[in-house]
């Protein structure tokens, strides 16, 4: 290939930027295609699975190993005994200012010996920070623990809690630094501690972000600058050469990071769990029927624990098994070594 | 929840499994949807690329790790020294006897000291087989190798030559078995052979299926009558148990697998590295930039060997690096342990 004029190459690089803005436009569009013409199919599930016991107890049974791997022997206990609904929703699919990859996952549970919720939902936005980052933020969510069966040891109150008082400093407009805050030393103390402990995943109710808060009025501030920043590249104007912004560098975020890979767990639960929920009922299902051991090697071979609760023990044999779901493909053959 | 009469819960298994269809059938429609927005886009990209010298060698480089280990060195530098163009297209979007999810990978290569081809094409048919798999099958491409510069160490050729002496086996209407045919013998015995060796990507052009073999007439019939059996289920008709149908369980399809995993590298390439080739190569280019350490950490990570190419060096120093793409996050913060 011969050698480029350094400044030719620089108005391609730009002209795939733009190009990139546009593939992302698309990206949208078809999210808010993709929820329309699943609507009425989710619906139609929620109704036939609020008719089959267990259902979303084993559809979460069999997920994507990457988030199995969250959930420890106890949550599974939960899940078995009173887990009635899961729900995804796109809240801000028509949202000029808000995003369609923002999402809420509501989980919807039945009378139960460790809390008092019957809803526990969390919201996570899409939002761009002033020094260009970009991805899903959320706010700790209160779970009301009955007496001395909090599973995450007191992460859910310390970070509610924290949430509090910052919105409490927030609306006083003090000056005070969040850092000072003796709900912020608390939470920092308390993961500090648990550092080592693997937690409940209703810990991940307690996840803020995993790069640092951004809100709302920073978020539509910084998408409007890039909007603009590639407006002028597009009638040709010329651009200055980003400065990164300054932010507050001093605190370090990661002292009250809860759950760092909450946004992760939450997009394989949104993207990946939710639109496949038949298929992966549907494996449950036929584990049932099956050679267990085989199945197990199947889908769970991500995991090593011993002490992995099979929650089709849990939920017993209240199932009748004996119509087979069809369409699924025979277990993939292992290479014999 | 109250234990269930198992006839209805039959029932439900059945509205699940038709509800499941019309999850597929949207799928496809946003396949045809997600093509049909993405063609211009993909037009301008391949314009764009075009200028930009070892576009396609950087995003290979970047693509997602689990693609990145199927890369020896010595495939990085055919990459690096003459790969021109990839191109990833739906030649099934509206062939009523064929899928939306069939698609075909295209390399090209500039004239270059391993082989003679300029075009390497090869074609992914999404098949359903009479015993109810689903999946991508694909035919061995010949790759015409200059003189003991075959990377795959006569692996292409053997597989090609099987297929060959297959088709001509069909078309005789030979009762003569395919595992009696010396090129069956000879492949079995060179996969035996280089079962260890961890081989070149080029290899993956001797793929054909992780599964068996599945011909178009197959799965035409097999699609038809899994569309009459979800009918009847609509009408309400009895429909009869399946059973599993017979297919030659004797002969072992492992024995002439050639890169088992060929089909999962292809949505690989097809699914996550081509929507997403800028983002790939914006990495790429923003290395050159800034910390190679830094970024090799984030983006290597399931990379560990000492023998790995790197392709910015490989490339040279050709292009101007002033010119900063934006739009890209700040590398993830690591959780400091």
């Amino acid at each position: 290939m011969a050698e480029q004029n350094p400044e030719e190459i620089n108005a391609t690089f730009e002209e795939l930027d733009l190009l990139q803005s546009e593939f992302e436009d698309v990206e949208l569009e078809l999210i808010r295609k993709t929820e329309a013409l699943h609507a009425p199919l989710y619906k139609k599930r929620a109704e036939l699975a609020a008719k089959i016991p267990h259902f979303w107890a084993l559809v979460l049974e069999q997920s994507p190993p990457e988030l199995d791997t969250f959930f420890q022997p106890s949550d599974s206990s939960i899940f078995a005994e009173c887990l009635k609904t899961v729900n995804v929703s796109r809240f801000e699919l028509d949202d000029p200012k808000g995003s369609p990859r923002s999402f809420a996952i509501e989980f919807g549970f039945g009378e139960n010996s460790y809390f008092e919720d019957k809803v526990l939902a969390k919201k996570f936005w899409f939002r761009r920070s002033s020094d260009g980052w970009q991805g899903h933020v959320s706010e700790p969510v209160k779970i009301n623990w009955k007496k001395d069966q909090d599973l995450t040891g007191g992460l859910t109150d310390a970070a509610y809690n924290l949430l509090q008082a910052k919105t409490k400093l927030a609306k006083e407009d003090s000056k005070a630094k969040e850092t000072t805050l003796p709900e912020y030393k608390a939470l920092a103390s308390k993961i500090e501690q648990s550092e080592d402990a693997s937690n409940s995943f209703f810990a991940w109710f307690a996840f803020a972000s995993s790069y640092r808060w951004v809100s709302a009025e920073e978020s539509e501030r910084a998408f409007k600058v890039e909007a603009e920043r590639k407006e002028k590249i597009r009638k040709g104007e010329k651009v200055e050469e980003e400065e990164e912004p300054a932010y507050d560098n001093e605190q370090d975020f990661q002292e009250t990071e809860v759950f760092p890979q909450g946004d992760e767990i939450a997009a394989l639960i949104a993207d990946e769990m939710w639109p496949s929920a038949i298929k992966y009922y549907k494996h449950a299902h036929e584990a049932d029927d099956e050679d267990l051991s085989e199945i197990d090697e199947d889908f769970d071979d991500e995991d090593d624990s011993d002490e992995e609760i099979d929650i089709r023990g849990l939920v017993g044999k209240g199932r009748n098994s004996k119509s087979k779901l069809s369409d699924s493909p025979p277990p993939k053959r292992q290479r014999q070594t």
